[in-house]
């Protein structure tokens, strides 16, 4: 059974990814390996959950009584909370160091208040109510960025409060002639699929935080899904969208499929994470429910021998062999897969292999989806030309259970940091010309980083895994799972690892990011990646939209 | 045989589109046909070409010694010219009105000097020198602009120069692993398929300007090629772009196939008409060059029919179904076609369309382009879906004449313009949704100016044709093509359509301009497209990069 898209689960806790009443998720063949490999007692819990917050443990909210009575004022069918749990609900996304320092109780900001938006015809008399008492406005959708996208920062600024957008979810428009379906920001991963797949569509558009994360924020945060490959990342998706910002309304797109009309300003608030104005409407190209997926899994004797076989595919298949879903793991992440599994199954596939001369195998998974049997001719002529690359014929379970457990992986965080163990994932996309290069580079610079305890320590033993996950025609997307025995201090250790990446990442030419976006995480190398100039632009933007700079503050620019 | 897509040809004459030598391009049928329905002698010869130009024609350059030697200095192996004839080739593209104009010896805008750059890296050199003489620059490629995109205004500036980038013509890298090509900006269309077609490559962006324009003047103009259905529009083809500015240069992409770096900043420079900087370096994707073509043709009771026919190909079909060429004329246009052939198998046809039910049919086009057998695939495939929405099979003939053709057109002006007829075409998009009402509205609105003479005079008798030429999941383009016998003043009658067109495009929300672009033309409509506030963002990035306002006056915005 793959997950169910449409199924909505319980927000998450302010502390991590899993909702409270979860819990031992990790499989028993996972926590065996972690126990081998990191040299730690997997059943030992170091770090119980984080003590509950109260008044107590929180700062003063600035907000005056005028300002709240502003806010409450334009939040006209919304709410103004400066309820303790409210601001800690709404104090950081899912970024790993924020949650370590949760989990130790470490100061973190958090928003003077949180409001609630109850009709995007609100935003922009918030917005005014903002700018007349000083107070920096973060949208907040999901909560689920990574890279403290919703970091509450006052920039200099009075006050500033978390703009909750989860009450505007809404499917405002289906329109069944142009294949669009136009949302209020606030909508859910799985509510968007559960209202398209009542009228038999889908927007494909499944990234691992689609059971917590928005519409809104796919498009702030130039999001890819998992199906990405297949369907287009949220870029290729929007085909209209709505921002309100301090200087007004921008309605972009929706006019025509296409247009020569100047550039394309959608391509300027797609990205904007929140540093100009709030996503107020999106629009996003519809497909056909999937009611039928094939599987299909093969090995190659490497990692770089297998991304030159995806490269073919992607380059000289036909339109559409290449699978929705493509995967590909390095030998170390496939490895790891393998050694959870002691089962029949594993020993079998090993020794096939092995005749066949593989003994390090890097799997690829991949998964077609449509509406008939197309999947499977589709899939057919992909394995022809997989195979004459090298491919070798692999069980398609791992697929399967990958599609099973796609949005597992947040969940198993929280167990790990709870058991001593640090672990994040990162992310950047080369081109084919430098990928084998860059995913080398990258990884070595993890494992370095690693080995290099603090003060000359003794290094703790880690496990570095990597995978391709989207595929084009001119690269792919490198995707890194860092695993290690936690140091005391668990977010210089991951700071250590998270500089050394990056300057990997920015020597091989390599963007900082693929789908993660920027945040405060990235801020300081963007120059890099789009340069000074480039900087200077996207300040020239915000400074017409959002001339008091109150807009999400610290991100980004 | 299908035309030649990497023959060279001479460049258009600074009165037309034909070279000097040519003429006598209009078919008998055509003459037949037109003479008919425009009731006009159609071998009468009403304006002959236009008068030799001297230096006592055109306004004296406002170029200081000091300027000039400037210029000349920044502009080391290239050339400073104000020989009139190089003022005069550089004083508009082919927008008709201009072309009437100098056919009429109007006074027309002409550039002080032409600058042609010798090497990518003088283009700074050359901005400085404009910045410290008040020099305003019109960059320019193939000047093939049909909106003025090229048009010579000074913008309050000194001097106006024509940048002209032609020589700057070189394939600079060719990455066969990325599956991608750089190239200087100035290279023509014919040019970018030879040097790719020589290592088994092609771009696939074939405009019908493709034989004049540059690689730098699509990524201007955010252009769409006849084949666009298929290959992507150039928004799409471009992975990388660099743009030197007043305010230095932008290097934009070729870091990864995908970035969740902040907005794509790509899209800012895409369709920026040369008003923020000059365009030095272009990276494409390329695919595989074409060495198989199939061609279909079908025919249709009506053009709603046939969009709604296409409609469910683009969204229902596998992809790759859709013809990578996909043109669907109108009821007029079809008859048009058909009329200018009396052979036996348009008689034929006509009479097995009328066996069906179909007397006013609507003819789709299209070409499967590709490698192999696979486009016989595709071809049957959309057949069956084209058939179950009412298409009944026609002749693919047509087809096979409009690949011949498919360069034509423009050089079909200028002899019509020489019989007195006046011509031209127009363009928008739309979604599906509004499509066949926007295509009636804009049709209607054609005629209906072309019907009501200046001062209540006697209406000429006219021709408005349409089609669709770019295919979407979510919409279509329209193009029109009218003909009319000219007026006393050409240029009021053709700037009473396009006011009429325009205002039935805005009217339906249509875009103002699918793959023209805006230049001086739709500059007053952007507003409407954009809104107020997406233009003012738009000067806010011109006013960050071209803070003295020197690049491209009066286009855009």
């Amino acid at each position: 059974m793959a997950a169910d898209i449409t199924e909505s689960v319980p927000v998450s806790p302010w502390w991590g990814w899993a909702p409270a009443t979860a819990g031992g998720v990790l499989p028993e063949g996972a926590r065996k390996v972690l126990g081998e490999r990191l040299g730690i007692d997997p059943n030992a819990q170091v770090a119980g959950p984080p003590p509950e917050v109260t008044a107590a443990d929180l700062p003063d909210s600035t907000l005056t009584d005028d300002a709240l009575g502003a806010l409450a004022g334009a939040a006209a069918t919304g709410t103004v909370s400066q309820d303790p749990a409210d601001r800690m609900q709404h104090a950081a996304g899912k970024h790993t160091p924020d949650l370590i320092r949760q989990r130790e109780a470490r100061p973190l900001a958090v928003p003077d208040a949180v409001v609630s938006v109850g009709a995007t015809s609100e935003v922009r008399d918030i917005l005014a109510a903002c700018l007349a008492h000083d107070i920096a406005v973060v949208p907040f959708g999901g909560g689920s960025s990574v890279v403290g996208g919703v970091t509450p920062l006052r920039g200099g600024h009075a006050s500033v409060i978390a703009l909750d957008l989860t009450r505007l979810n809404a499917l405002i428009e289906l329109n069944e002639t142009d294949r669009t379906a136009t949302f209020e920001p606030g909508i859910r991963g799985p509510e968007i699929e559960h209202a398209l797949a009542a009228r038999g569509f889908t927007l494909g558009h499944i990234p691992q935080s689609h059971q917590q994360a928005t519409l809104g924020g796919y498009a702030a945060t130039r999001s890819a899904g998992q199906a990405s490959t297949g369907y287009g990342a949220i870029a290729e998706l929007i085909t209209g969208i709505t921002l309100e910002t301090p200087s007004g309304p921008l309605v972009l797109g929706g006019r025509a499929p296409a247009s020569a009309a100047g550039p394309d300003l959608k391509h300027l608030v797609i990205g904007s994470e929140g540093t100009i104005g709030v996503i107020t409407e999106v629009t996003v190209a519809i497909s056909r429910r999937v009611t039928e997926k094939t599987y299909g899994a093969w090995a190659f004797s490497s990692f770089e021998a297998g991304a030159a076989a995806i490269r073919a595919l992607a380059q000289d298949g036909a339109k559409g062999d290449l699978p929705d879903v493509c995967r590909l793991s390095d030998e170390e992440e496939t490895e790891l897969t393998l050694a959870q599994s002691d089962g029949t199954p594993v020993r079998l596939l090993r020794r096939w292999l092995s005749s066949r001369g593989i003994d390090t195998p890097a799997l690829l998974l991949g998964v077609w989806e449509g509406t008939d049997a197309d999947t499977k001719r589709r899939h057919k002529r992909a394995a022809k030309i997989l195979k004459a690359h090298g491919a070798v014929s692999a069980t398609t379970s791992p697929a399967q259970a990958w599609d099973r457990g796609r949005f597992s992986s947040p969940r198993l965080r929280d167990e790990l940091l709870t058991i001593g163990v640090m672990v994040d994932t990162l992310e950047t996309a080369a081109t084919w010309s430098k990928l084998a290069e860059t995913h080398t580079a990258v990884a070595e610079a993890i494992r370095g980083a690693l080995a290099g305890g603090p003060g000359g320590s003794e290094a703790k033993p880690a496990a570095v895994q990597g995978h391709i996950s989207h595929v084009y025609r001119d690269g792919a997307s490198l995707y890194y799972t860092f695993i290690a025995a936690a140091e005391d201090d668990m977010v210089a250790q991951y700071e250590r690892v998270k500089a050394a990446a990056n300057a990997a990442i920015l020597a091989q030419g390599a963007t900082i990011t693929h789908h993660h976006a920027v945040g405060t995480e990235h801020a300081a190398m963007l120059p890099a990646e789009i340069g000074e100039l480039g900087v200077r632009v996207l300040r020239a933007v915000k400074q017409e939209l959002d001339p008091a700079g109150i807009m999400n503050p610290g991100k980004l620019v």
